[in-house]
This record gives structure tokens, C-alpha cells and sequence, in this order.
């Protein structure tokens, strides 16, 4: 059974945001009809604008709508590390942590020919030319670890080296809190041969 | 840490849907930024459209941008049996099961006097009108079992009864496929009092 167009309509928009099934598109549209139209005016209007004016940073190329974000904009920040990570929300996930105080590059996304993404729709042009400008001592390759992600920190390793800069991997292993019982074999035995001394 | 202002301010917005939290929200503020930019665009016109356009059934009082809902339109829909409901959801629901063709009254509510929610603001003057024409036979109260939609029921079937409206409630009892094991004992207790010859 369908509901009147227009309510219908917006059921079927609402199923862009990610994790919304029918079910749950059906119940945002009546809460938002019966309850709260001037939130549902303000989502709009936050929706269009930030459609329309956010862009890419011209630095480190994360989602802004300034031509330098703020990170890159801030005199706070040690300039001489540079942490290279695939999305705009790993950003927030290593700045959380309080470990790094340094930069970041944002690829946005991850070397995949097959997707015809190359070095250069990551931007790697970019990176290159301010490798060179040398005010980068130390590059962190912060890529997620699938295989993907490692063929790219491989990618840009070769890169930096050429510049004469220090690469540094994340490292990877047992997550802190994490029971081994409960954690993959991969990421166990990667853990057991990187092992440390004690 | 921030995003930048619009980012910001798309995150928040997006907080008026029910069951997004500030995780989700991010999620979903850069699945569109990144992904569906157009999706996101058609979301915030759906939105407007609805918001500015969806009134109620002059007949039934459900959302509806038509003067007459789709149901109350129908030529096909038992005109003498009406089943009063709280909400729109409500209304897909009963017509779900497949076992009424009637036509339906819509609350938008119920009884909650402390609330200042009182007879006119469910539309009950409309209904007492809509009674005392006749064309309705039987009156079947659907409004939820808890203890508002109780009250409410029974001052809707007063009314009714005013008319000389047949007047019936739908049952309670376990529901189908329930294991008695998990149902609470209020509804046990009822359905024991209420039990049927077999």
C-alpha cells in the first residue's frame, strides 16, 4: 500500500542515507510530518548548502568548504610529519586518538585500476610536488590495512623515498582491548611475527 | 574535533531523524558528500515538498497532500465500517493484515488531557458530525492498547453509542506466533479472561 505522492516521494529519498531501509525511510517521514517540520526544513537547507559549497581542501584535499581546512589552516600543528589516510573520517579516528599532532593527506580512496582510480584522482601529483618542497621530514601511511590499502602505502613509500623522506607504517596487530580468541588468524600471526622485545 | 561549519551543520541536522545519533549522522553526512551528492539534493526537495505541502484528509485526517486521502477516494472501500486509529502508520498497518476493507479515522493521537490533548484536537466534533450522517454501521476502535488508548476508546464508543454506531474493539490477547514463555503477564491475565470456546 502507498501513502499519498509526496509522502511516498520522501520515503524514497530518505533511503540515500546509508543503513535506512524501507522500513525505517517510513518511519523518519512520519516523525519528521507529525513532529518536526522545522527540523525537516533545517535538514534541507543543511542538505543543499553543504552539497553545493563543500569542496576539497586545497592542501590535503579532505571535504571543506574553505580552501584550506581548518588542520591545514592551524598554526598548532607540527608541519614536518605528514599522515597520509584514505577518508576524510580516519582523520577524525587518528586526531582522536591525541597521539599525532602533525598533517594529513587525504587520499580519498585508495588505488584501484580496475576502478580506473590511479595516483593521480588520489591526488598523488599533489603530494609529489610537496614532498618536494621539503618541509615534510616524515610520512605516516596511515591506509587501511587491506590489500588495497597496503598496494597504496606501498605506492607513495616509493615516492617519498625518492624524495628522501622517512616513511613510517602504522603498526598493526592485536587491537588494545581486543580478545585473541575472538580476533582473525591473519591479524594474529601478523602479530606474532612483528612481535616485540619485552 | 570539528569538521568544517557546513559539514558541521549538515551532521547536525541530520540528528532530527529518530535513531540517528552523532556516529550515524557523520556517516551519513559523508556518504552523501562523498557518494551521492544528487541523492542527497533530491532528499532535501522531497523534504520541502512535504513539509510545505502534506496537510491532513478533510474526511480521515491522515497526512495527505489531497483534500481526500487515496483511501478515502476509493470506490472500492466498505463505506459502512470505520476503524478509528491513532496514527497514519497505523492506518498501513490494519490494511496490511488483508482482513478490512473499510474505511478509517485517523486520532493523530490520543486522549491526554494533561497534554491539553482533549476531544476537538483528535478531530472527535469532525467524527461526532460524520456519525450522525448515517452512512457508517459499524465503528471499530483501534487504538493501541495502552492505557491512553484505552481511555480513548472508550469515550469514542460513548459517542458511538449516542448514534446507535455498532461499537467493537479489537481483541487482545497473545499475539500470533508469540511463545507464551515471553509474553508479559498482563497480556497472559487477559488473554486467559478473554479465552474463546474451542
Amino acid at each position: 500500500m502507498s501513502f499519498s505522492p509526496l509522502i511516498d516521494r520522501l520515503i524514497d529519498a530518505l533511503r540515500v542515507l546509508p543503513g535506512v531501509g524501507p522500513r525505517s525511510a517510513q518511519r523518519a517521514a512520519f516523525h519528521l510530518l507529525e513532529r518536526d517540520r522545522d527540523g525537516a526544513r533545517r535538514l534541507a537547507e543543511a542538505l543543499v548548502l553543504a552539497m553545493d559549497k563543500v569542496g576539497h581542501c586545497n592542501q590535503c584535499r579532505t571535504l571543506s568548504e574553505a580552501a584550506l581546512c581548518a588542520l591545514c589552516n592551524s598554526d598548532r600543528r607540527d608541519r614536518s610529519v605528514l599522515c597520509v589516510v584514505e577518508n576524510p573520517t580516519d582523520v577524525i579516528a587518528v586526531d582522536r586518538g591525541g597521539a599525532y599532532n602533525g598533517l594529513f593527506f587525504v587520499l580519498m580512496g585508495h588505488l584501484s585500476p580496475l576502478d580506473g582510480i590511479g595516483p593521480k584522482e588520489l591526488g598523488l601529483d599533489g603530494l609529489d610536488a610537496r614532498l618536494a618542497e621539503s618541509e615534510v621530514k616524515e610520512l605516516i601511511l596511515a591506509t587501511n590495512p587491506t590489500v588495497e590499502g597496503e598496494a597504496t602505502a606501498h605506492y607513495i613509500a616509493e615516492m617519498a623515498r625518492r624524495h628522501g623522506v622517512r616513511v613510517s607504517r602504522i603498526a598493526q596487530g592485536v587491537p588494545f582491548g581486543g580478545e585473541l580468541e575472538f580476533i582473525d588468524a591473519g591479524t594474529l600471526s601478523q602479530a606474532i611475527a612483528d612481535r616485540r622485545a619485552y
